[in-house]
Protein backbone atom coordinates (compact mmCIF):
# COMPACT_ATOMS: atom_id res chain seq x y z
CA UNK A 1 0.00 0.00 0.00
CA UNK A 2 1.50 3.02 -1.17
CA UNK A 3 1.39 5.35 1.66
CA UNK A 4 2.36 3.40 4.65
CA UNK A 5 5.53 5.36 5.27
CA UNK A 6 4.08 8.51 5.45
CA UNK A 7 1.35 7.07 7.66
CA UNK A 8 3.44 5.27 9.88
CA UNK A 9 5.53 8.65 10.18
CA UNK A 10 2.46 10.82 10.97
CA UNK A 11 1.13 8.24 13.90
CA UNK A 12 4.74 8.05 15.42
CA UNK A 13 4.84 11.74 15.70
CA UNK A 14 1.49 11.91 17.65
CA UNK A 15 2.51 9.19 19.80
CA UNK A 16 5.78 10.93 20.75
CA UNK A 17 4.01 14.41 21.61
CA UNK A 18 1.30 12.42 23.92
CA UNK A 19 4.47 10.74 25.45
CA UNK A 20 6.77 13.89 25.99
CA UNK A 21 7.25 16.09 28.96
CA UNK A 22 5.91 15.10 32.57
CA UNK A 23 3.71 11.68 30.75
CA UNK A 24 3.04 9.47 33.02
CA UNK A 25 4.63 5.92 32.22
CA UNK A 26 1.86 3.18 31.76
CA UNK A 27 -0.24 5.38 30.06
CA UNK A 28 2.55 6.48 27.49
CA UNK A 29 3.17 3.13 26.94
CA UNK A 30 -0.33 1.63 26.41
CA UNK A 31 -1.02 4.62 24.32
CA UNK A 32 1.97 3.25 21.86
CA UNK A 33 1.04 -0.28 22.93
CA UNK A 34 -2.32 0.56 21.02
CA UNK A 35 -1.59 2.82 17.58
CA UNK A 36 2.09 0.71 17.25
CA UNK A 37 3.19 -1.03 14.73
CA UNK A 38 -0.63 -1.01 13.74
CA UNK A 39 -2.89 -3.09 11.15
CA UNK A 40 -3.89 -2.49 8.00
CA UNK A 41 -4.68 1.23 8.33
CA UNK A 42 -7.26 0.67 5.56
CA UNK A 43 -8.59 4.13 6.73
CA UNK A 44 -5.96 6.22 6.65
CA UNK A 45 -5.05 5.11 3.42
CA UNK A 46 -8.15 6.28 2.23
CA UNK A 47 -8.03 9.72 3.01
CA UNK A 48 -4.11 9.81 1.55
CA UNK A 49 -4.89 8.05 -1.53
CA UNK A 50 -8.22 10.50 -2.11
CA UNK A 51 -6.10 13.55 -0.97
CA UNK A 52 -3.46 12.99 -3.61
CA UNK A 53 -6.52 12.21 -5.93
CA UNK A 54 -6.97 15.94 -5.15
CA UNK A 55 -3.64 17.26 -5.62
CA UNK A 56 -2.59 17.10 -1.67
CA UNK A 57 -1.78 20.66 -2.24
CA UNK A 58 -0.98 20.81 2.28
CA UNK A 59 0.67 17.10 2.54
CA UNK A 60 0.52 18.51 6.85
CA UNK A 61 -3.24 18.53 6.36
CA UNK A 62 -3.51 15.25 4.86
CA UNK A 63 -0.86 13.67 7.64
CA UNK A 64 -3.21 15.29 10.14
CA UNK A 65 -6.89 13.91 8.98
CA UNK A 66 -4.97 10.42 8.28
CA UNK A 67 -3.66 10.24 12.15
CA UNK A 68 -6.69 11.59 13.37
CA UNK A 69 -8.70 8.72 12.13
CA UNK A 70 -6.21 5.96 12.83
CA UNK A 71 -5.63 7.56 16.43
CA UNK A 72 -9.90 7.55 17.10
CA UNK A 73 -10.28 4.01 14.96
CA UNK A 74 -7.54 2.90 17.78
CA UNK A 75 -9.07 3.81 20.65
CA UNK A 76 -12.43 2.75 19.76
CA UNK A 77 -10.53 -0.59 19.13
CA UNK A 78 -8.68 -0.54 22.53
CA UNK A 79 -12.68 0.39 24.18
CA UNK A 80 -14.11 -2.27 22.04
CA UNK A 81 -11.51 -5.46 23.41
CA UNK A 82 -12.79 -4.43 26.74
CA UNK A 83 -14.40 -7.15 29.12
CA UNK A 84 -18.02 -5.21 28.95
CA UNK A 85 -17.90 -5.12 25.28
CA UNK A 86 -16.56 -7.83 23.00
CA UNK A 87 -14.14 -9.07 26.11
CA UNK A 88 -10.92 -10.01 23.75
CA UNK A 89 -7.33 -10.95 25.09
CA UNK A 90 -5.99 -10.60 22.04
CA UNK A 91 -5.80 -7.36 19.39
CA UNK A 92 -3.36 -7.54 15.99
CA UNK A 93 -2.33 -10.27 17.44
CA UNK A 94 -0.79 -9.63 20.80
CA UNK A 95 -2.56 -8.63 24.00
CA UNK A 96 -5.34 -6.10 23.95
CA UNK A 97 -4.57 -2.76 25.96
CA UNK A 98 -6.48 -4.09 28.99
CA UNK A 99 -5.01 -7.20 29.14
CA UNK A 100 -1.58 -5.77 29.21
CA UNK A 101 -2.21 -2.36 31.08
CA UNK A 102 -5.30 -3.46 33.15
CA UNK A 103 -9.08 -2.08 32.90
CA UNK A 104 -8.31 1.64 34.02
CA UNK A 105 -5.62 1.74 31.75
CA UNK A 106 -7.35 0.28 28.80
CA UNK A 107 -9.87 2.66 29.19
CA UNK A 108 -7.86 6.39 29.59
CA UNK A 109 -5.85 4.74 27.30
CA UNK A 110 -8.98 4.86 24.58
CA UNK A 111 -10.17 8.68 26.13
CA UNK A 112 -6.66 9.98 25.10
CA UNK A 113 -7.05 8.48 21.41
CA UNK A 114 -9.67 9.92 20.78
CA UNK A 115 -8.40 13.52 22.12
CA UNK A 116 -4.94 13.18 20.55
CA UNK A 117 -6.94 12.49 17.02
CA UNK A 118 -8.89 16.02 17.80
CA UNK A 119 -5.57 17.45 18.95
CA UNK A 120 -4.28 16.21 15.92
CA UNK A 121 -6.11 18.55 13.51
CA UNK A 122 -6.15 21.40 15.53
CA UNK A 123 -2.44 21.76 15.44
CA UNK A 124 -3.05 22.12 11.88
CA UNK A 125 -5.06 24.72 12.60
CA UNK A 126 -2.20 27.31 11.76
CA UNK A 127 -1.46 26.12 8.21
CA UNK A 128 -5.53 26.40 7.14
CA UNK A 129 -8.15 27.05 9.62
CA UNK A 130 -11.38 26.39 7.87
CA UNK A 131 -10.36 22.61 6.35
CA UNK A 132 -8.73 22.50 10.03
CA UNK A 133 -12.47 23.34 11.18
CA UNK A 134 -14.03 21.07 8.46
CA UNK A 135 -12.00 18.54 9.65
CA UNK A 136 -12.74 18.52 12.77
CA UNK A 137 -16.49 18.98 11.81
CA UNK A 138 -16.27 15.64 10.05
CA UNK A 139 -14.44 13.62 12.60
CA UNK A 140 -16.82 14.34 15.26
CA UNK A 141 -19.86 13.45 12.87
CA UNK A 142 -18.80 9.98 12.19
CA UNK A 143 -17.62 8.81 15.80
CA UNK A 144 -20.45 10.69 18.16
CA UNK A 145 -24.30 10.93 18.18
CA UNK A 146 -26.31 10.45 16.54
CA UNK A 147 -24.68 9.03 13.40
CA UNK A 148 -20.91 8.00 14.32
CA UNK A 149 -19.68 4.78 15.56
CA UNK A 150 -20.29 5.42 19.56
CA UNK A 151 -23.94 5.18 17.66
CA UNK A 152 -22.91 2.31 16.13
CA UNK A 153 -21.93 0.68 19.09
CA UNK A 154 -24.40 1.43 21.28
CA UNK A 155 -27.23 -0.06 18.82
CA UNK A 156 -26.20 -3.45 19.45
CA UNK A 157 -27.24 -2.97 23.10
CA UNK A 158 -31.08 -1.79 21.66
CA UNK A 159 -34.27 -4.68 21.43
CA UNK A 160 -35.17 -3.42 18.44
CA UNK A 161 -32.38 -2.32 15.55
CA UNK A 162 -32.07 0.39 12.72
CA UNK A 163 -29.93 -2.31 10.73
CA UNK A 164 -29.30 0.58 8.24
CA UNK A 165 -28.59 3.00 10.76
CA UNK A 166 -26.69 0.65 12.56
CA UNK A 167 -24.78 -0.52 9.72
CA UNK A 168 -23.66 2.92 9.10
CA UNK A 169 -22.93 4.43 12.36
CA UNK A 170 -20.73 1.43 12.80
CA UNK A 171 -18.64 0.28 10.49
CA UNK A 172 -19.56 2.98 7.54
CA UNK A 173 -19.39 6.30 9.31
CA UNK A 174 -15.33 5.92 9.62
CA UNK A 175 -14.28 5.08 5.87
CA UNK A 176 -17.17 7.76 4.73
CA UNK A 177 -15.32 10.47 6.80
CA UNK A 178 -11.79 8.96 5.74
CA UNK A 179 -12.54 9.74 2.31
CA UNK A 180 -14.39 12.98 3.03
CA UNK A 181 -11.77 14.16 4.83
CA UNK A 182 -9.02 13.06 2.55
CA UNK A 183 -10.83 15.61 0.32
CA UNK A 184 -11.79 18.44 2.76
CA UNK A 185 -7.75 18.37 3.41
CA UNK A 186 -6.72 19.02 -0.03
CA UNK A 187 -8.95 21.71 -0.23
CA UNK A 188 -11.89 19.61 -2.23
CA UNK A 189 -15.63 19.70 -1.54
CA UNK A 190 -16.40 16.22 0.20
CA UNK A 191 -19.22 15.28 -1.13
CA UNK A 192 -18.63 13.83 -4.24
CA UNK A 193 -16.01 11.44 -1.99
CA UNK A 194 -19.09 10.31 0.04
CA UNK A 195 -19.72 7.05 -1.85
CA UNK A 196 -15.93 5.89 -2.08
CA UNK A 197 -16.27 5.35 1.86
CA UNK A 198 -19.11 4.16 2.15
CA UNK A 199 -18.43 1.38 -0.55
CA UNK A 200 -15.35 0.51 0.76
CA UNK A 201 -16.99 0.59 4.43
CA UNK A 202 -19.45 -1.86 3.32
CA UNK A 203 -16.78 -4.28 1.39
CA UNK A 204 -14.97 -4.29 4.59
CA UNK A 205 -18.09 -5.14 6.57
CA UNK A 206 -18.68 -8.48 4.21
CA UNK A 207 -14.90 -9.17 4.09
CA UNK A 208 -15.07 -9.13 8.36
CA UNK A 209 -18.13 -11.34 8.51
CA UNK A 210 -15.39 -13.57 5.89
CA UNK A 211 -12.92 -13.71 7.86
CA UNK A 212 -14.55 -14.07 11.31
CA UNK A 213 -16.79 -17.19 9.78
CA UNK A 214 -13.16 -18.65 7.97
CA UNK A 215 -10.38 -18.06 9.85
CA UNK A 216 -9.03 -19.44 13.16
CA UNK A 217 -8.12 -16.96 16.27
CA UNK A 218 -4.17 -17.00 15.42
CA UNK A 219 -4.73 -16.42 11.74
CA UNK A 220 -6.88 -13.62 12.15
CA UNK A 221 -5.43 -12.20 15.53
CA UNK A 222 -8.43 -11.43 17.87
CA UNK A 223 -11.33 -13.97 18.77
CA UNK A 224 -13.34 -15.32 16.27
CA UNK A 225 -16.83 -16.16 15.83
CA UNK A 226 -17.43 -12.27 17.34
CA UNK A 227 -20.14 -12.25 15.72
CA UNK A 228 -22.23 -15.40 16.66
CA UNK A 229 -21.73 -14.68 20.18
CA UNK A 230 -22.83 -11.09 19.80
CA UNK A 231 -25.61 -11.90 17.65
CA UNK A 232 -25.22 -9.49 15.19
CA UNK A 233 -26.07 -9.59 11.68
CA UNK A 234 -23.45 -11.20 8.98
CA UNK A 235 -23.21 -11.48 5.21
CA UNK A 236 -22.20 -14.74 5.62
CA UNK A 237 -25.12 -16.09 6.93
CA UNK A 238 -27.05 -14.34 4.69
CA UNK A 239 -25.62 -15.28 1.42
CA UNK A 240 -23.27 -17.75 2.06
CA UNK A 241 -19.73 -18.18 1.44
CA UNK A 242 -19.12 -17.30 -2.29
CA UNK A 243 -22.50 -15.61 -2.30
CA UNK A 244 -20.29 -12.90 0.13
CA UNK A 245 -17.30 -13.26 -1.89
CA UNK A 246 -19.54 -12.11 -4.86
CA UNK A 247 -21.31 -9.56 -2.77
CA UNK A 248 -17.68 -8.62 -2.14
CA UNK A 249 -16.67 -7.90 -5.51
CA UNK A 250 -20.11 -6.06 -6.40
CA UNK A 251 -19.21 -3.45 -3.52
CA UNK A 252 -15.71 -2.73 -4.55
CA UNK A 253 -16.87 -2.57 -8.55
CA UNK A 254 -19.18 0.24 -7.20
CA UNK A 255 -16.46 1.83 -5.15
CA UNK A 256 -13.69 2.40 -8.42
CA UNK A 257 -16.99 3.35 -10.23
CA UNK A 258 -17.64 6.07 -7.68
CA UNK A 259 -14.28 7.82 -8.45
CA UNK A 260 -14.86 11.59 -9.38
CA UNK A 261 -13.05 12.43 -12.60
CA UNK A 262 -9.80 13.94 -10.88
CA UNK A 263 -6.19 14.16 -11.98
CA UNK A 264 -5.04 10.99 -9.28
CA UNK A 265 -8.24 8.91 -10.09
CA UNK A 266 -6.15 6.21 -11.89
CA UNK A 267 -3.61 5.98 -9.15
CA UNK A 268 -6.72 5.82 -6.57
CA UNK A 269 -8.69 3.09 -8.37
CA UNK A 270 -5.43 0.92 -8.13
CA UNK A 271 -5.80 1.42 -4.19
CA UNK A 272 -8.85 0.20 -4.35
CA UNK A 273 -7.82 -2.68 -6.11
CA UNK A 274 -5.31 -3.49 -4.02
CA UNK A 275 -7.10 -3.21 -1.21
CA UNK A 276 -9.96 -5.37 -2.70
CA UNK A 277 -7.28 -8.09 -2.68
CA UNK A 278 -6.31 -7.78 0.67
CA UNK A 279 -10.00 -7.73 2.20
CA UNK A 280 -10.93 -10.58 -0.10
CA UNK A 281 -9.90 -13.68 1.94
CA UNK A 282 -8.32 -17.34 0.88
CA UNK A 283 -11.87 -19.80 0.58
CA UNK A 284 -9.25 -22.63 1.94
CA UNK A 285 -8.68 -21.15 5.26
CA UNK A 286 -4.58 -20.85 5.97
CA UNK A 287 -3.57 -21.99 9.75
CA UNK A 288 -0.48 -19.95 10.88
CA UNK B 1 -24.36 31.94 40.60
CA UNK B 2 -24.48 33.94 37.15
CA UNK B 3 -25.16 32.09 34.36
CA UNK B 4 -27.00 29.39 35.24
CA UNK B 5 -29.64 29.51 32.71
CA UNK B 6 -27.18 30.65 30.11
CA UNK B 7 -24.74 27.05 31.03
CA UNK B 8 -27.82 24.90 31.07
CA UNK B 9 -29.35 26.33 28.01
CA UNK B 10 -25.79 25.33 26.42
CA UNK B 11 -25.50 22.40 27.28
CA UNK B 12 -29.05 21.07 26.98
CA UNK B 13 -28.99 22.28 22.99
CA UNK B 14 -25.92 20.09 22.70
CA UNK B 15 -27.41 17.03 24.26
CA UNK B 16 -30.33 17.59 22.05
CA UNK B 17 -28.43 17.08 18.88
CA UNK B 18 -26.67 14.19 19.94
CA UNK B 19 -30.39 12.49 20.31
CA UNK B 20 -31.65 13.68 17.39
CA UNK B 21 -31.81 11.96 13.88
CA UNK B 22 -31.69 8.32 14.17
CA UNK B 23 -29.66 8.35 18.05
CA UNK B 24 -30.47 4.70 19.34
CA UNK B 25 -32.18 5.39 22.86
CA UNK B 26 -30.81 4.07 25.25
CA UNK B 27 -26.90 6.09 24.55
CA UNK B 28 -29.16 9.08 24.04
CA UNK B 29 -30.82 8.82 27.77
CA UNK B 30 -27.30 7.63 28.88
CA UNK B 31 -25.86 11.25 27.59
CA UNK B 32 -28.82 12.73 29.72
CA UNK B 33 -28.15 11.39 33.03
CA UNK B 34 -24.78 12.10 32.74
CA UNK B 35 -25.00 15.78 32.07
CA UNK B 36 -28.29 16.81 33.42
CA UNK B 37 -29.49 18.30 35.99
CA UNK B 38 -25.80 19.01 36.47
CA UNK B 39 -23.89 19.54 39.33
CA UNK B 40 -22.93 23.42 40.60
CA UNK B 41 -21.16 23.63 36.74
CA UNK B 42 -18.19 25.73 38.84
CA UNK B 43 -15.81 25.18 35.41
CA UNK B 44 -18.64 26.37 32.96
CA UNK B 45 -19.49 29.53 35.47
CA UNK B 46 -15.88 30.34 35.40
CA UNK B 47 -15.71 29.97 31.56
CA UNK B 48 -18.45 32.69 31.34
CA UNK B 49 -17.49 34.69 34.41
CA UNK B 50 -13.74 35.72 32.59
CA UNK B 51 -15.82 35.76 29.26
CA UNK B 52 -17.86 38.37 30.38
CA UNK B 53 -15.15 40.14 32.27
CA UNK B 54 -13.29 40.52 28.50
CA UNK B 55 -16.36 41.77 26.66
CA UNK B 56 -18.28 38.76 25.74
CA UNK B 57 -18.09 40.22 22.55
CA UNK B 58 -18.81 36.47 20.43
CA UNK B 59 -21.38 34.82 23.33
CA UNK B 60 -21.84 31.37 20.79
CA UNK B 61 -18.15 31.19 21.46
CA UNK B 62 -18.36 31.69 24.98
CA UNK B 63 -21.17 29.35 25.37
CA UNK B 64 -19.50 26.84 23.22
CA UNK B 65 -16.90 26.50 25.35
CA UNK B 66 -18.53 26.50 28.72
CA UNK B 67 -20.35 23.88 26.81
CA UNK B 68 -17.41 21.58 25.71
CA UNK B 69 -15.54 22.19 29.24
CA UNK B 70 -18.92 20.91 31.25
CA UNK B 71 -19.37 18.08 28.60
CA UNK B 72 -15.99 16.93 28.84
CA UNK B 73 -16.37 17.13 32.58
CA UNK B 74 -18.98 14.72 32.22
CA UNK B 75 -17.82 12.35 30.38
CA UNK B 76 -14.62 12.05 32.79
CA UNK B 77 -16.89 11.65 35.59
CA UNK B 78 -18.50 8.76 34.26
CA UNK B 79 -15.08 6.91 33.25
CA UNK B 80 -14.09 7.98 36.86
CA UNK B 81 -17.34 6.22 38.40
CA UNK B 82 -16.59 2.55 36.74
CA UNK B 83 -15.62 -0.45 38.05
CA UNK B 84 -12.35 -0.53 37.28
CA UNK B 85 -11.97 2.88 38.95
CA UNK B 86 -13.74 4.25 41.93
CA UNK B 87 -16.39 1.99 41.56
CA UNK B 88 -19.04 4.19 42.49
CA UNK B 89 -22.96 3.62 42.64
CA UNK B 90 -23.86 7.29 43.05
CA UNK B 91 -23.02 10.48 41.17
CA UNK B 92 -24.95 13.67 42.20
CA UNK B 93 -27.36 11.93 44.39
CA UNK B 94 -28.70 9.62 41.79
CA UNK B 95 -27.04 6.19 39.91
CA UNK B 96 -23.69 6.24 38.43
CA UNK B 97 -24.27 5.94 34.73
CA UNK B 98 -22.75 2.20 34.65
CA UNK B 99 -25.16 1.30 37.48
CA UNK B 100 -28.01 3.07 35.38
CA UNK B 101 -27.45 1.75 31.71
CA UNK B 102 -24.57 -0.79 32.28
CA UNK B 103 -20.66 -0.42 31.99
CA UNK B 104 -20.77 -0.58 28.11
CA UNK B 105 -23.17 1.89 27.51
CA UNK B 106 -21.08 4.05 30.78
CA UNK B 107 -18.05 3.76 28.43
CA UNK B 108 -19.45 4.76 25.09
CA UNK B 109 -21.34 7.52 27.20
CA UNK B 110 -17.70 8.88 28.25
CA UNK B 111 -16.56 8.42 24.76
CA UNK B 112 -19.59 10.83 23.06
CA UNK B 113 -19.03 13.28 25.73
CA UNK B 114 -15.67 13.93 24.73
CA UNK B 115 -16.25 14.15 21.27
CA UNK B 116 -19.64 15.89 21.74
CA UNK B 117 -17.17 18.99 23.53
CA UNK B 118 -14.87 18.81 20.38
CA UNK B 119 -17.98 19.20 18.06
CA UNK B 120 -19.56 22.05 20.06
CA UNK B 121 -16.33 23.95 19.70
CA UNK B 122 -15.84 22.79 15.90
CA UNK B 123 -19.40 24.08 15.13
CA UNK B 124 -18.34 27.85 15.82
CA UNK B 125 -15.64 27.85 13.12
CA UNK B 126 -18.18 29.24 10.88
CA UNK B 127 -18.22 32.38 13.67
CA UNK B 128 -14.76 32.49 13.86
CA UNK B 129 -12.50 30.11 12.42
CA UNK B 130 -9.08 31.31 14.53
CA UNK B 131 -10.91 31.35 18.42
CA UNK B 132 -12.57 28.13 18.21
CA UNK B 133 -9.31 26.24 16.52
CA UNK B 134 -7.90 28.17 19.71
CA UNK B 135 -10.12 26.59 22.24
CA UNK B 136 -9.67 23.35 20.71
CA UNK B 137 -6.12 23.48 20.90
CA UNK B 138 -6.67 24.54 24.65
CA UNK B 139 -9.61 21.91 25.55
CA UNK B 140 -7.19 18.97 23.98
CA UNK B 141 -4.17 19.71 25.91
CA UNK B 142 -6.23 20.26 29.24
CA UNK B 143 -7.47 16.76 28.88
CA UNK B 144 -5.71 14.50 26.96
CA UNK B 145 -0.91 13.37 27.43
CA UNK B 146 1.27 14.89 28.23
CA UNK B 147 -0.51 17.22 30.75
CA UNK B 148 -4.52 16.63 30.78
CA UNK B 149 -7.24 15.31 33.15
CA UNK B 150 -5.87 11.65 31.27
CA UNK B 151 -2.27 12.46 32.12
CA UNK B 152 -3.93 13.21 36.27
CA UNK B 153 -5.69 10.12 36.16
CA UNK B 154 -2.95 7.80 34.75
CA UNK B 155 -0.53 8.98 37.64
CA UNK B 156 -2.68 7.25 39.93
CA UNK B 157 -1.41 3.57 38.42
CA UNK B 158 2.56 4.27 38.89
CA UNK B 159 4.80 3.71 41.27
CA UNK B 160 6.22 6.71 42.27
CA UNK B 161 4.09 9.89 41.65
CA UNK B 162 5.71 12.98 40.39
CA UNK B 163 2.86 15.09 43.16
CA UNK B 164 3.21 18.38 40.95
CA UNK B 165 2.57 17.12 37.98
CA UNK B 166 -0.11 14.90 39.38
CA UNK B 167 -2.10 17.31 40.57
CA UNK B 168 -2.22 20.16 37.99
CA UNK B 169 -3.23 17.53 35.60
CA UNK B 170 -5.54 15.85 37.57
CA UNK B 171 -7.85 18.83 38.60
CA UNK B 172 -5.44 22.08 37.89
CA UNK B 173 -5.92 21.18 33.93
CA UNK B 174 -9.21 21.62 34.12
CA UNK B 175 -9.93 24.13 35.90
CA UNK B 176 -7.03 26.39 34.06
CA UNK B 177 -8.68 25.51 30.82
CA UNK B 178 -11.96 27.06 31.48
CA UNK B 179 -10.39 30.29 32.73
CA UNK B 180 -8.00 30.73 29.36
CA UNK B 181 -11.22 29.49 27.00
CA UNK B 182 -13.03 32.16 28.92
CA UNK B 183 -10.74 34.29 27.27
CA UNK B 184 -9.95 32.80 24.16
CA UNK B 185 -13.83 32.96 23.30
CA UNK B 186 -14.07 36.42 24.26
CA UNK B 187 -10.69 37.59 21.82
CA UNK B 188 -8.64 37.60 24.93
CA UNK B 189 -4.97 36.76 25.42
CA UNK B 190 -5.37 34.04 27.45
CA UNK B 191 -1.94 33.85 29.55
CA UNK B 192 -2.97 36.50 32.35
CA UNK B 193 -6.14 34.44 33.46
CA UNK B 194 -3.67 31.14 33.70
CA UNK B 195 -3.44 32.06 37.41
CA UNK B 196 -7.37 32.41 38.14
CA UNK B 197 -7.95 28.97 36.79
CA UNK B 198 -5.31 27.76 38.48
CA UNK B 199 -6.06 28.59 42.06
CA UNK B 200 -9.42 27.99 41.37
CA UNK B 201 -8.33 24.30 40.61
CA UNK B 202 -6.14 24.19 43.82
CA UNK B 203 -8.93 25.74 46.23
CA UNK B 204 -11.34 23.24 44.48
CA UNK B 205 -9.24 20.02 45.18
CA UNK B 206 -8.53 21.38 49.14
CA UNK B 207 -12.32 21.63 49.46
CA UNK B 208 -13.21 18.23 47.74
CA UNK B 209 -10.64 17.34 50.64
CA UNK B 210 -12.53 18.71 53.28
CA UNK B 211 -16.14 17.41 52.04
CA UNK B 212 -14.38 13.73 51.65
CA UNK B 213 -13.34 14.15 54.77
CA UNK B 214 -16.42 15.67 56.92
CA UNK B 215 -19.49 14.72 54.71
CA UNK B 216 -21.80 11.74 54.84
CA UNK B 217 -22.32 9.77 51.69
CA UNK B 218 -26.27 11.38 51.31
CA UNK B 219 -25.21 14.76 51.42
CA UNK B 220 -22.48 14.44 49.34
CA UNK B 221 -24.17 12.92 46.51
CA UNK B 222 -20.94 10.76 46.00
CA UNK B 223 -19.16 8.00 48.27
CA UNK B 224 -17.00 8.80 51.02
CA UNK B 225 -13.31 8.35 52.01
CA UNK B 226 -12.29 7.89 47.94
CA UNK B 227 -9.07 9.16 48.65
CA UNK B 228 -8.03 6.90 51.46
CA UNK B 229 -9.80 4.04 49.69
CA UNK B 230 -7.27 4.83 46.71
CA UNK B 231 -4.49 6.09 48.66
CA UNK B 232 -4.27 9.98 47.63
CA UNK B 233 -2.78 12.94 48.82
CA UNK B 234 -5.20 14.53 51.11
CA UNK B 235 -5.00 18.31 52.49
CA UNK B 236 -7.08 17.24 55.66
CA UNK B 237 -4.38 14.71 56.19
CA UNK B 238 -1.82 17.09 55.43
CA UNK B 239 -3.23 20.40 57.79
CA UNK B 240 -6.26 19.40 59.91
CA UNK B 241 -9.53 20.72 59.12
CA UNK B 242 -9.05 24.29 60.49
CA UNK B 243 -5.13 24.47 58.34
CA UNK B 244 -6.98 23.16 55.18
CA UNK B 245 -9.84 25.51 55.48
CA UNK B 246 -7.29 28.61 56.25
CA UNK B 247 -5.62 26.98 53.29
CA UNK B 248 -8.40 27.59 50.83
CA UNK B 249 -9.33 30.77 51.80
CA UNK B 250 -5.18 31.41 51.43
CA UNK B 251 -5.61 30.17 47.87
CA UNK B 252 -8.92 31.98 46.94
CA UNK B 253 -7.63 35.24 48.41
CA UNK B 254 -4.83 34.70 45.77
CA UNK B 255 -7.08 34.09 42.66
CA UNK B 256 -9.34 37.14 43.28
CA UNK B 257 -5.92 39.08 43.14
CA UNK B 258 -4.83 37.15 40.25
CA UNK B 259 -7.55 38.95 38.33
CA UNK B 260 -6.22 41.05 35.29
CA UNK B 261 -7.75 44.47 35.09
CA UNK B 262 -10.51 44.71 32.80
CA UNK B 263 -13.76 46.16 32.55
CA UNK B 264 -15.37 43.10 34.43
CA UNK B 265 -13.36 42.49 37.30
CA UNK B 266 -15.40 43.41 40.33
CA UNK B 267 -18.01 41.42 38.53
CA UNK B 268 -15.57 38.40 38.67
CA UNK B 269 -13.93 38.90 41.71
CA UNK B 270 -18.18 38.77 43.11
CA UNK B 271 -17.97 35.40 41.35
CA UNK B 272 -14.88 34.07 42.75
CA UNK B 273 -16.19 34.79 46.13
CA UNK B 274 -19.33 32.91 45.89
CA UNK B 275 -17.77 30.47 44.58
CA UNK B 276 -15.29 30.08 47.44
CA UNK B 277 -18.42 30.06 49.71
CA UNK B 278 -20.13 27.46 47.56
CA UNK B 279 -16.78 25.38 48.04
CA UNK B 280 -16.28 26.13 51.82
CA UNK B 281 -17.72 23.10 53.74
CA UNK B 282 -19.30 23.37 56.94
CA UNK B 283 -17.25 22.35 60.10
CA UNK B 284 -19.71 20.65 61.87
CA UNK B 285 -20.99 17.95 59.13
CA UNK B 286 -24.74 18.42 58.85
CA UNK B 287 -26.75 15.00 57.90
CA UNK B 288 -29.18 15.00 55.05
Amino acid sequence: MPYTARIDAAVRHAVKLAQSGPAPGKLAAAIEHAVLPGGARIRPQISLSVARACGDDKPGLADAAATAIELIHCGSLVHDDLPCFDDADIRRGKPSVHKAYGEHMAVLTGDTLIIMAFEALARQAQIDCQRAAGLTLELARSTGMPYGICAGQAWESEEEVDLSAYHQAKTGALFVAASRMGAIAAGADPEPWTELGARIGEAFQVADDLRDALYDEETLGKPVGQDEIHNRPNAVSAYGVQGAIRHLKDILGGAIASIPACEGEAELAEVVRRTAERLTPITTPQTA
